[in-house]
């Protein structure tokens, strides 16, 4: 008998999930995609690109379109939002948003992948026109578009959006000031190399990017548009154009109300197979909560690489066969031009937090032998569990292809090694590509000598 | 009691243990290190590079002077050959390559760094004009010249060595021939993966370059001068200069000599500590056999990386401390333009040739987000033992980094990590930077979709 598959959320678990399901032969099946949006899979990350210009037009983000899931034998339901989940009754009810008609589906097996979206500080005068948030491919457009009649932008918010943000507007010579709440941007790296990278941003950006911390918008002012804004600590700033760029939030409402788990984070509770506390109810990527290996604490990092391993796992699951996520390791990259700014697992801070006594170091090398063309600097923390000599995190950026050593690091991570295994790491090594002992190695060798007086 | 140690071989591993002695705190010794050449601690590796014309100054590729190791307390001995070792009286003989003159030194502790030295195949008229093997940095500079007053060129090898100069020929528009006596260029490489490099390669030369596999050179002709090559097939091909990069083997002959053990490579066993047979005498560097870790087997794969490492191994150990080198991947790196071109662990031919049954997955795509500028075909191919389903060894090679997803590849190698556990990988993520699935993560989920017909 054929099974209802029913997914509601449609931007990155949600179409994983359909085309891996498209691709199972042996599970027969209809699959119905349910999304509050005018369109589906597409590349919310590539949104900073496209408004830097690197992308000649918006649709280029899109992975796939309605018609090529159809032609494969899916159905897909744009602007019909879910309003209700019945989980006894097997049934969701849909709401067109359009009409604001409302209808009931059932299911045999149901997929949220409902993501998230952009936290809206409750600021005076947030509504005024040139303020936007960032989430969907028309905020992208609509960014764009107001950036190039802009002169001056602030963007609140110093995490990786905000640091992509502010390469497109200096790329295109737009005066840009990131105030941020925190101590330091990119608060999930420890406060010296937040520094660090502080430092090199505000260089780069040659008198035309200012950082702020430990400040917050107090108030938006402005004659129907924003015209500046004012802060706590005092200051006022002229500008043409605010992005919220302040974090985001899963959207789980609709499963709280349905009695479905959250987690501590506010995002959906599932098991190694994406199962809910739901019968017949699974969830993926931004929605839901995350086991963190190295912290083994539950966690929610929403990143679209974990929605795409979470959506095919949840596929293989729905298809009656076995499939585990085991958990997340935290990896991540972003950059700022040319400086590619990385880390994965746990932050030196993160480690002491969650009761680790660490040994770290930090090195500062070329990325390739220094007499070689472009060699640029790569600054990378390493931080170990002083006692099980395990490698807890590492935390990376530089001009070369700092992000890359981070994931050689997060394969020992996964695998549990401690530094004195790891440091024996055969690298591959030519002059363009690294030095004869690579930047990653040293770091771990310094760990070594310290560890062993040698 | 001051401990004498002395080091024969001056390149890389030596030059690497007299940095690390000289580091050591609490290890009283006098260090005196001797090579037959006119320099020490040069980057051979780079030389490919110098040749092009990226390095401005062959300078440039001297790591350490002698007098930077004198100033720091090391004695430098330039122009001295090591002749003999005798073990049991703690003895060298040591001989002025100039004056002829030899002399007796005694050691404590014997370091033999002694490299590897070019092959010459016995080639009637190999002793013509322009006619170069490549190991120094005068090799680097004769070559150099003789290119920027050529037009033609033949390359006799089509190892790493012999495609690094094809890219530095090639750059300064030299119509190159290159000869391989095997069916495929890259040998160590699958042959289907070897034969698409090979293919790349000619096509970026756009018809400045000739591949030649399965041929050889039977004869040099020429007045005074190499002037055309006489192959086995029967072709003459006229060149104003023979690069001679038929692989190298290592300078063992002294330690033969003196009753240390060699390997079936021919280069000396080492233990874990970098200790050989005899007591007291260690070796490091190209001269040394490896202990593969995949295939549990001795080989000899000299390699820059791995002598740094070796190095720091044996000047632990001198100093009386503890230090292990468990062993190898066979990581290793080239380029031809912005090709790269790396490989780990086991091909598929190795990993059958040791009778492992193996699958193996090939996938080629995208380094990046397919619509940032510059994205990049990769193609990688993983090799996993079909019944342990641990990863055995990766080939990669493409537009983009892809040297930097064999290591971390090799880290998961190095960790005995299964195909099952590595695609759980969390890799970092960003548009800029990779796939929401990184290629290598979508090579183990082809062979994870063969294994359990999901």
């Amino acid at each position: 008998m054929k099974q209802k598959v029913v997914i509601i959320g449609g931007v990155a678990a949600g179409p994983k999930i359909t085309a891996k399901l498209l691709r199972t032969k042996d599970f027969d099946c209809t699959i119905d995609l349910y999304t509050d949006e005018n369109l589906i899979s597409y590349s919310a990350c590539g949104l900073p690109y496209y408004i830097e210009g690197l992308i000649s037009n918006s649709e280029k983000l899109i992975v796939r379109r309605p018609e090529q899931f159809e032609q494969q034998g899916a159905n897909i339901h744009l602007n019909k939002k879910c309003t209700k989940i019945l989980p006894e009754e097997h049934k969701i009810i849909i709401q067109d948003t359009t009409t604001k008609e409302t209808f009931e589906v059932e299911y045999d097996k149901l997929a949220i992948t409902t993501g998230a979206r952009p936290i809206i500080p409750s600021i005076p005068n947030i509504g005024l026109k040139n303020i936007f948030t960032i989430r969907t491919l028309q905020d992208g457009i609509n960014i764009r578009k107001k950036m190039l009649e802009s002169k001056h932008a602030v963007i609140l918010g110093g995490g990786y959006i905000g640091i992509e943000l502010l390469e497109a507007f200096h790329a295109n010579k737009i005066h840009t000031v990131m105030i941020e709440r925190e101590n330091h941007i990119l608060s999930i790296f420890d406060p010296e190399i937040s520094d660090m990278i502080a430092q090199q941003i505000t260089q780069m950006g040659e008198g035309s990017i200012e950082i702020i911390t430990s400040d917050a918008i107090t108030a938006f002012e402005g004659n129907g548009k924003v015209e500046r804004v004012i802060t706590q600590s005092g200051r006022t700033i002229e500008t043409d154009m605010v992005i919220i760029a302040a974090g985001i939030r899963p959207n789980t409402e609709i499963a709280a109300e349905a009695g479905i788990e959250l987690g501590v984070s506010g995002a959906i509770r599932v098991n190694n197979r994406m199962q809910t506390s739901k019968k017949d109810i699974y969830a993926a990527g931004d929605c839901t909560e995350n086991f963190h290996l190295v912290s083994r604490n539950y966690t929610w990092i929403p990143l679209g690489s974990t929605a795409n391993k979470q959506g095919r796992c949840a596929a293989i699951n729905i298809s009656g066969k076995y499939d585990a996520f085991p958990g997340i390791l935290g990896s991540a990259v972003t950059r700022f031009g040319k400086l590619s700014i990385s880390l994965t697992g746990l932050s030196e801070t993160e480690a002491k937090k969650f009761g680790f006594d660490v040994i770290t170091s930090t090195m500062t090398k070329k990325d390739k032998a220094g007499y070689m063309p472009n060699a640029e600097d790569i600054t990378l923390k390493l931080v170990v569990d002083r006692r099980l000599k395990k490698i807890l995190g590492a935390q990376a950026f530089g001009g070369g292809d700092a992000d890359k050593r981070v994931n050689t690091v997060a394969s020992a991570i996964l695998a549990e090694q401690t530094v004195d295994e790891f440091l024996h790491l055969d690298m591959t090594y030519a002059p363009p590509f690294s030095t004869a002992v690579d930047p990653l190695l040293s770091a771990a060798l310094l760990i070594n000598n310290q560890m062993y007086n040698v």
